[in-house]
């Protein structure tokens, strides 16, 4: 194991496996055929081929495409072919940040392969004794990651939220933390990444911050999807993420970049530093 | 003029246009050939081809390789080919950082397109006011972007020094500071680019590092390529880069990245955010 295979985890994906998704002409997302098939019972909706998935042309609007998707997503959500309506709509444009072509529920998003973006805040300490991170324990309830460890917050960005509106939301869902003290979280860069996970195909931004904790402060989970947090020497996060397989498939690589950037890694010592460095950029 | 202008300038580069120049078989640099055809004249070291531009195979060893070489590099700076004789030996290896095949005079690598490394210092203040960088101008003298702005620390690695110690030889150098202050810079990252500039193919590697300077240290460079030092608030730094062509090269991506990282910009306000963190890495 080594923090190469941290970034190998977030790059597990074969192009030719997929059918390319189409709105108007633009290539918005990647389906397996297996899930084309499902989709191929609703021809009102989506106009498929052994080429690829359309949208049916006949479907105008940003609302008029996300009440006709939905419709369809309700029903295969109601087969279990999708596993729960999380009532988290995201936007889905041509290309990340771009305009709006419709909304769509966070659970159907990885089986559409469809870019998603989130938010990843490290919390730190200073200490006399060094460099500490809180890192939260998944709780073993969550379908994606049960029993992971994860950044002190993270989440997905809905389609109603800013960035920095996704990092308040979560920071006080997830850790406790109030908006004063989530607005002085610093984002210091994104990562993005391609790879297949038990929930489907996962392209994902992730824009990174960093949030210098007091010595005092000890975060509180409020929405129940961490089990319980605990303060680690960044020396421990350094191992854990290099020999184990113990953080979440994107934590890892958020921790290298957290490594990376404040000196804890170097190039003198660390034989793959230049390949950290670059991290997950597609 | 954009901040993506400025990664730009480091990605001009056309493959098509140079010879591979291989020792034992393998690429360890790019010759444009015009050079190969200066090269051509001495094939007891250069084996000259419409293809390529391979090592005599006869020469062994990397003493043996790299005196045959400096004959004929000192042949082509007597003769103006090459600019100057900095008497800075850089390693060739077939990848960077891998084993030494041979040393070469820095004034020739760019013209045989080899991998080089070096590093830069973002020297930056905390005050009251907020951040401020130090930013020095380049002498007019220096062969390389005369007049330019530049980092407060920046230099080539050559053979003997790791790149920390080419962080404090350059510290003391360029901006006047002792080791012990020097050894507080934190590598935060690494970048690396392709791109022609008038010395030639700059292929580079570029460690990069932070260093949080007092309020009241004045740096003062002892090498004469900085002409003077100016503390700018991060601001005019930011507008700098992104409006005006002033800083040398590369030193307007190593400031971009230092932006990023420190949350001068940020996702919801940059539209360039996700281009501008990917940053430079080929």
């Amino acid at each position: 194991m080594s923090f190469v295979d941290r970034l190998r985890e977030c790059s597990r994906f074969n192009p030719a496996d997929y059918l390319p998704f189409l709105v108007d002409g633009t290539e918005v997302g990647l389906i397996l055929p297996g899930f084309a098939a499902r989709l191929a019972r609703f021809p009102d909706v989506f106009a498929t081929s052994a080429e690829c998935v359309r949208l049916a042309a006949a479907i105008p609007g940003v609302e008029g495409r996300t009440r006709a998707i939905e419709t369809v997503l309700r029903q295969l959500v109601a087969e279990g072919a999708i596993r729960s309506w999380r009532d988290e709509p995201y936007t889905v444009a041509a290309r990340l940040e771009g305009n709006p072509l419709f909304l769509m529920e966070r659970a159907a998003i990885p089986h559409f392969g469809i870019w998603a973006s989130g938010v990843h805040v490290n919390g730190y300490v200073r200490t006399g004794e060094g460099l500490f991170m809180w890192i939260g324990r998944r709780s073993p309830d969550k379908h994606v990651a049960p029993n992971k460890f994860d950044q002190l917050v993270a989440g997905g960005r809905s389609a109603p939220y800013t960035v920095l509106e996704t990092v308040i939301k979560e920071a006080e869902e997830e850790a406790g933390i109030d908006e004063a003290l989530a607005r002085q979280a610093v984002p210091v860069g994104a990562m993005s990444y391609r790879t297949v996970q038990p929930e489907g195909l996962r392209r994902d931004v992730i824009y990174l911050y960093d949030l210098e904790l007091p010595e005092g402060f000890t975060p509180v989970n409020r929405d129940g999807e961490i089990a319980h947090f605990e303060l680690w020497p960044v020396q421990q996060v350094l191992e854990c993420v290099r020999d184990a397989d113990d953080f979440k498939f994107n934590c890892g690589p958020v921790a290298i970049d957290f490594l990376i950037r404040h000196g804890v890694l170097t190039p003198d010592d660390e034989p793959d530093y230049l390949t950290l460095a670059r991290g997950l950029h597609v």
